[in-house]
């Protein structure tokens, strides 16, 4: 595999019942034009699969890792703790969770030295779009797409705008 | 070191900031005659230090964790991820805790598979004596330490009882 | 009975209505070859028999006590007044309870003295293997079913990893 | 001692730190001229106490029962369930609480069958207050001194509405 | 009507919407034999209306006040500032209610001075036991019927007990 | 008194205690030339003087009320209940409130029908902007004096950003 | 269009998705013969949008803007900071909202200066009902609109409250 | 100024009395070598200057920006609605916050496309630590500083777990 094709963003999550909940990140990876892998990684299944992936992160060429787990949800905050790449930490509301509130902190709270980049309660989209982000600090190209996918947002609302303001009510 | 003295309890905490609350646990565990180790052990700053020393947990001789950790608090949990032992887990409401609820959250909401007993907010001598407890289930003596300790809390309560009963309000 | 077929763990719960989610502490039990039994004990209907319960379950040999229990959940806290054996609350979301939360509370801030080893909402699994673990610290035979339901559960992970890394998104 | 004297309330409290916050049950108990006695008793650390306490409370002349108690507060639900007699309980929110949610809801959230009424955290005069409304049910004296009791209420209430309005902002 | 038959018991609701909740405690008064009369009462569609009842409440017989109310419940709160009967508050979980948060608030948390006898959320069958309690102090008849009602709770644990011990696991 | 000097707002608040807080709303209507009245109005220990203010409040020349109550906070809702005028609440962290939830709720989930207008906790100020705002809706005058209110706050940033940016990191 | 038709109420919203909940504010402003426009502003997807209605909404006749939105809800807040109108926040509990309580905190909690008229959660009636009673502070006929609505209130209370006396339990 | 001088982080927040928390962000970003600007931005008060910022931030060099705010917090929020670069949001636990849940929601709980990089509550030496790890995805002389970093972390956790081991309890 060429360099071009390897994957920049590294998308786990600890049970292949979150897949539907971290399948947005993918689209819209799909979408910017970033290259990404995916996989299931456990912190507390499979502690050493977890730090194997962590460690190994950015000498296979990551840039950065989108973790999505739920309940105390310690799979972000771990890899966090393994590599010095940027994790983004997707709280995912499992059917184990308390409303959602133990994976937001579990995930969110981390202690000094060790930070996960959190977006919202099953926001793995917003993951995603962060994560596109990122590389593009480095990536002209990618920052354009990362404008144009906000003009389409803006572009959207406007129609739906001028939809509702017709409906005459 | 003969058998008789090896710690048979693990007290770790994820900084030393945590001694103050963990100190408990410590108090407890001598006054029922049970060895202990204690040392400091952090998820997120010493990963491999936290994994090694889960992994060579059982083989040291020790037959249960007791692991103390505030915010993101994720040491109980990845410690009962790696070892077969019981894990005793004291949320500690530390200074960059939300009131104490993620410290609770991070530590009590464990998926199926690997639980962590989790004690009450800062608990940690209810900690030292459910570690008492849990090896009590096989040692008739210490199961009398045990019988002793909560016939002194009657004790006390009853003489309080008796103090208030004559306070003449 | 012969001693080897004594239940060793009790399973109670506040009322019938809990057994699906107790259900789970059964089945894993059963799977690791631990023997127990099942009742229905409520500390707030029947008080004297939750007495009873609670103060004969060491002579009529048990070694741990999984207690379920919603709303306000006294059920765990009581026998663990009563009795010197380690006590395992198993919160549950019932009906009437307030999204877990009255659950949780009143089974974890056990006071000082009186420890309850709390698993998570619902999470009878682990209370299950919570007391598998704490009967393995005094048996190398079911340390070895732990550590074996253990790899079962890292097998799984890594067959749905393998499954996920081949879907190609 | 003549039935005149006996005392028509029972308040009782887990533990003697609790005692401030009782007190005023107390003050108010005596200003409205309503006969109590006073102890601790702990649901956690003295079952059989408790018991004892609840199952003699009628036959002892007692008429209502206010148990205060913090954390996982058992102590009112407990002896609701062993007495017949309205039990009132306050939530106190003790130095062990999570800021006096847990006493809230392991006291409020009782099952179908056995109600507490609750009243505020800390609001310990307001359980006074309740006990003798209670009572007022079968006295026209002691409606009549509840009745006074809001009067002076309403009266601090506007003295403190005309100093106010004198005040010129 | 003679005063046998008068209504001992008022029971009151902000809204229509709130019957079927406020259901149980017209079932459980039948049951006990406690003459009661139910209305719709509304705090802040209603106010007059409200005042009217809360103040000729006592004139009219009635002994307690039963009111269910959610959201921002201010029904039970203010009939208790009005009348010297006690209030027996059912926090409601209503469509417009934050999972019920609200509801228990805004009845529970009453100043000094106006105590509100709460119950948990939706549990307006302990509100009727409740009510039969406080009746009870001065009836020896209707305190044979809650101790009746209470063997019968026992009873039917103790029935599903059995029914569970045999299902052979 | 003349047309110009009467009070167009009303502050109101259930306990002298709240004046500290609810001191905001009146510095900054001064501060605004909008003409006000302040007195103490308790939902709870004056029913009937609640009434008579808020069912005279239109008549009496007010436009708008401000109402500030702590804990379970019906002032504001009942005020609203009996006039027609806009009600601001303003939910107080009294020394009785579990951190303000409770003030918030009772304040904030009124029922359909009956809206108020609810502001930060303790945000006493806001009221007082807000309720000129709502003045200024006809008057041109009070609507420049709002106006210069908002570029005063904007200047005020702006210099402790020049502040900042010169302090030299 | 003349003066008398203009639109008196913004009604605006983040997204579509708000319009089933915003349409109550709707029904209830025709029915009290308040003139509006509805649209679409979406504080994060269409930044200058948002600015650009806000800055425009008093000189384009406004009087009144009523905001709803869910999850981090900034747009109510937004326009209150950029215009001197009183700005109402509807909180929407939207599919991305953890129950609620995102939306009724970043709406609610504006900082000192900043007002925004918060109702309840989904509550556009409310907000609709309110923003009459703002525009009543100077339209004779308005608070006769309102007045008459409050009355229709009652009196539909008093017909279910007639119906259930007449139910016969 | 040349290039490498040029701030890569812009670090504001919305009120000078967030410095001392924001301070952390500083310091860090200081000893890990990277370039930094501060100032004082209010969404609420000086809305068009937001605006400005944000629109210009990526056109002046700046690469990441760190946004801390409380109470409300739409800072972080509504500055990467303007600009495509990463943005980093430190909830500030704030005088007129409620206990920090505000801060938190109002900034993690953004909707699908516009992502914040969320901290831990007052987490500012995170978001510094955060902005250097994002920069590192382009630049291997900053991966060092941060690899470094860690090692240090790592290095005064296992110099206090001896200090610990050794103190002989």
């Amino acid at each position: 595999m060429n360099q071009e094709n390897m994957a920049k963003v590294g998308i786990i999550m600890g049970s292949k019942s979150d897949l539907p909940v971290m399948q947005d990140a993918i689209e819209v990876l799909k979408k910017l034009g970033v290259t990404f892998e995916v996989s299931i990684v456990s912190a507390h299944r499979t502690p050493e699969r977890m730090y194997e992936y962590a460690k190994s992160a950015a000498t296979r060429g990551l840039k950065v890792i989108i973790a999505g787990a739920g309940g105390a949800a310690h799979l972000p905050g771990m890899v966090a703790s393994i590599t010095h790449l940027p994790v983004i930490g997707v709280p995912v509301k499992s059917s184990n969770s308390i409303d959602g509130w133990d994976s937001v902190l579990s995930i969110l709270q981390m202690p000094n030295g060790i930070p996960v980049a959190t977006v919202a309660l099953n926001a793995a989209k917003n993951a995603g779009i962060l994560a596109a982000q990122i590389l593009a600090t480095s990536s002209e190209e990618l920052a354009k797409s990362v404008l144009a996918f906000k003009a389409d947002l803006k572009a959207k609302v406007e129609e739906t705008a001028t939809e509702v303001e017709n409906m005459g009510f």
